[in-house]
């Protein structure tokens, strides 16, 4: 037996507040969103359910780049003058290493210190989940939350040191790889793969002594992209210098997503892109449940760290184990 | 009620034969490998783990590229070298097309003419199976029985326009893609990321007129690869340029199999990869039986393309759509 939620749960008022843009409710719901308690989970598939149709209105970008980079400084500088310019903007996080504990570096609310306490942003950590898929969900979810609530510019932000930029880049318009330009190896640390997807490189910290070697990279970078075939949206990707330090070149960066807005919701890409990722987020959804509920039967519980250690050493074929796993699940 | 299989099926004997290097009974235990018959099933499961003990000892060599780059001519000039040096070598393909229908490009057999009717060689063209991955996971089967079966250079061949190419990646020890150079756009057709997972990039038909825009591209590429990480094996991609029509660069191409052999076997990563291989193989298996069994249910089956076609629409929210279907497969 689960016990009753302690706090009385009213959908009506959370739906009501939430499309009125409270941001007290929105972080409510979203702590719904991310509760394990099986009451909860029912409650926020409800609340979900009945946001859905005021969802989908806004810009979605995620960005993306290794430690060091300046992702908290360029996010703060960028979002400032967002907001200014009249949108509401919302920053999510993606970081894997919430799915292990709590101590996650996107939990560090003194980070964009004055974005955080600015009423027209909102800022939230990544969700503590178990698995990188669930980190994933759960931002996608709060993400719809926060469309609903009328936020219409969101980031969505991750390191990029591992599958979370795959993720990222299935749940947004628009993806950002933040760069630095460096001595030899610029790219160290990115994962392979990660720069074919992005839209757009941007290289921080382009100021002082430091602004020739952006230029090089810069040029470097531009040919090697040059080398990539096009893009479905027609997009060429771009790239461009930085300083969000000195706050050089980020209104630059705002009027770009504009600029991918616009084509690729004149040429339709926009659009099909979106429903594209919306049948993924069906089918994931569907798959995540599946496995979910394998993983969580007792017996497999039981057998599955002794069969894949057995699997790791060759001492059992692969598909016997899976096999005696399938029979042990059913 | 199913029908009983007509041909009377001896285990020992198909065993046997396989170890022995039986050529016509490999070629009998593959197709029963791919039959989709229940009876046929659980005998495949059966030998499949008899001859387990004996695979592995092989190097497995993934091949890629776009249709028109010459992979037959390639394939043929560098197999004929590997069998003349003393090897067996078996050519798997794998086809996205054939998926859909046996009339799979990769089931020609007059193409690699002098090599088919080699008795040290294999070539198998690839399974028609309703998914991409059920094509891989018999490609992967079949490449265990030619193990068992003592072929000792496995080749897998695939497409360069999809998803088999990641597939293909995450079976061999060795990933090749073959290009050429062409006026401008070299990549064209070659999806964004096939680049950064090959072990070699080889430029072939560098001969005649074209010899030169080869070694352009040759530099080109060799540029272009230097941007990416060193990936953990320590092996850095190689660019190479050949010409499989007048048997030029070829012997070159096996030499560089056996350096990288010889290199991540010292350094530990062969194995390493091996095992990492092995753990995937059998979380894929219990994947994929878990979403056929589900996709497989009559109420799931009847109500996925209509509940896809509204999600496709935005008429129904993609997380509504997984509820009602996961709620129907139970």
């Amino acid at each position: 037996m689960h016990k009753r939620p302690k706090i009385e749960i009213n959908l009506d008022v959370y739906e009501k507040s939430i499309l009125k843009g409270d941001r007290v409710m929105l972080g409510r719901a979203i702590t719904l969103i991310e509760s394990r308690h099986p009451a909860h989970k029912v409650l926020a598939r409800t609340l979900m359910a009945r946001l859905m149709p005021h969802t989908g209105h806004s810009l979605r970008i995620g960005i993306t780049g290794v430690p060091g980079v300046g992702k908290s400084t360029f996010i703060e500088a960028l979002g400032k003058q967002i907001v200014a310019a009249g949108h509401r903007l919302a920053v999510l996080a993606i970081d894997p290493s919430s799915s292990r504990s709590r101590g996650s570096i996107m939990g560090d609310k003194t980070r964009m210190e004055s974005l955080s306490i600015d009423p027209r942003a909102f800022i939230r950590p990544s969700p503590a989940q178990n698995s990188l898929g669930g980190v994933a969900r759960k931002t996608r979810e709060t993400m719809l939350l926060c469309e609903a609530a009328g936020f219409d510019i969101i980031f969505i932000e991750t390191v990029g040191v591992g599958q979370s930029e795959t993720l990222v880049h299935g749940m947004v318009d628009f993806f950002l790889l933040l760069m630095l330009a460096g001595a030899g190896d610029e790219l160290q640390g990115i994962k392979r793969g990660i720069m074919e997807m992005a839209h757009a490189l941007v290289i921080n910290k382009a100021d002082g002594e430091n602004q020739q070697a952006a230029q090089v990279a810069r040029a470097e970078y531009e040919s090697a992209l040059h080398l990539f075939p096009a893009a479905p949206s027609n997009w060429s990707p771009r790239v461009k210098t930085c300083s969000a330090l000195k706050n050089q070149g980020i209104q630059d960066v705002f009027d770009m997503f504009l600029e991918y807005e616009k084509t690729t919701k004149q040429n339709g890409f926009f659009y099909q892109n979106r429903q594209q990722q919306n049948l993924t987020w069906m089918y994931e959804t569907i798959h995540i449940a599946l496995e979910e509920s394998f993983y969580q039967h007792p017996a497999v519980k039981q057998m599955l760290p002794i069969l894949s250690e057995k699997v790791a050493k060759g001492e059992l074929p692969p598909l016997e184990a899976a096999q005696a796993l399938l029979e042990a699940g059913k």
